[in-house]
């Protein structure tokens, strides 16, 4: 499924104790599925706090899914002692977002060394059934790993 | 602030009501706090279901706001009896997102009857000084407005 | 190579024509090599006038090459008596545009009655070997075809 | 026009000679009219060889002036012995480009040592009257200066 080679073996570990710090993941419900080098996967179960205006999954959250996807997808193949960080994203809606699950499954496309190019394809589950909703792009830059800062001390 | 005519007199309700309906701002603790023809923004205060892994407010929430805060800035032009939809947002973060509050911003660059280009600006407040942190570039579809739906009837 | 279906059994010369009148395609040597239902593809020879600062491919000719192939992809897939148009595209690059060839693959994500959302992948062949070198996401409208305007009459 | 202070004084000077190794610019007749600390401007006068299949000035055209409107802006405030890659850039398109002339400029929103984030609009000039037709946002990395290489030894 990737060709990457990771760096850091302890990668996987790596990723989701990064995730599990995310007070925005947590508090939206998003639980981290997979994680491989150059790949990540992230669900959500349908709930009210996920809506936009008409009840359907809401574009903003969809985007930062796939953002968080595409996010980690990068940082897996980043070496030791590093954290990563999105400079930039982009998302195209292309389908209604009904459905019991969205899924963000992020790839990376060209991982660099100071910068990484990453894509996300999010999906609406329906009766078994995936549909594509949305497409991401985005880069990410690798940082040195710092303490841990706080927007609420 | 604005050299937009809106087609709705009723445009500050429609857009509240409107924002009133998004789980996912609820959730959030995000508040609507102006509208005008155009324009829109949107506010939050640093809390832990906001951050990202180092402590910061999240790339993702503030790809989030921005996305509302353009999208409720081209809803405000829009006529009665239509709704609006992101077709796509790109988001550059400027500096990290460190802060008391985070503000977004949005404007109208050009209205439309199908299309309209938004752009919005995400500050941080830090001890009274404002820092630009984020800026989006949007595309917004007007549809006709239907009966609310439900991810979860 | 594509699921999709063609409204216009006569697409790929539609497309041909139309890129045909591109004035700007023809003025920098590109070819169009290819086209199927929600694919083509464009191809230039290195030379002089499609150079950036450091006598690379230049990012913008890249970027215009990437948006017609998505652009010419898209146009495949809508009805005859339409013309289409870019709403918005974003590219990313990913590695030095260095070789004697580059070529463009657009490919449609989903169509729809008004708007497309495409992709396309720019490759630089050197030797025989193709290197991906930068990643488009774009939206394209369907509208009414109409009389060829000019910016010069 | 600008608050960023150029780290290079002969900033001027670097821009124009960068700008004039493009051969792409060249090609298309793109004339770079003006330099600031964090701003540049560029023209091209109406041609066949710019145009789209309808006549009108080429969206990629577009986004080719727009990108380099926003590089060179960026440049403009990079220290010496260095050179600007874009990494990536998105143009939102927002009216038909008719006209005599095409303006792109650019304008730095934050210089960075590594990246710089910039945004750039594009006009159309028509008996005199100049209509917003394009607005680009873009990141730009700053490498060190190197021998000119060539896609054509």
């Amino acid at each position: 499924m990737s060709d990457f080679e990771p760096q850091n073996p302890e990668f996987a570990a790596v990723v989701r104790a990064s995730f599990a710090r995310q007070g925005l993941m947590r508090a939206l419900g998003i639980e981290l599925v997979e994680v491989g080098p150059g790949t990540c996967a992230l669900e959500a179960a349908a709930h009210s706090r996920l809506t936009q205006q008409q009840g359907f999954f809401h574009g903003a959250l969809i985007g930062a899914m796939l953002d968080c996807a595409g996010g980690y997808a990068a940082y897996s193949l980043m070496p030791p002692g590093t954290d990563v960080l999105t400079t930039e994203y982009k998302v195209n809606f292309v389908a209604a977002a009904e459905g019991d699950r969205l899924i963000a499954r992020g790839r990376v496309i060209k991982p660099g060394r100071t910068l990484t190019v990453a894509t996300a394809e999010a999906f609406c589950r329906r009766d078994g059934v995936e549909t594509l909703c949305a497409v991401l792009l985005q880069s990410l830059i690798c940082i040195p790993a710092r303490a841990a800062g706080s927007i609420r001390p």
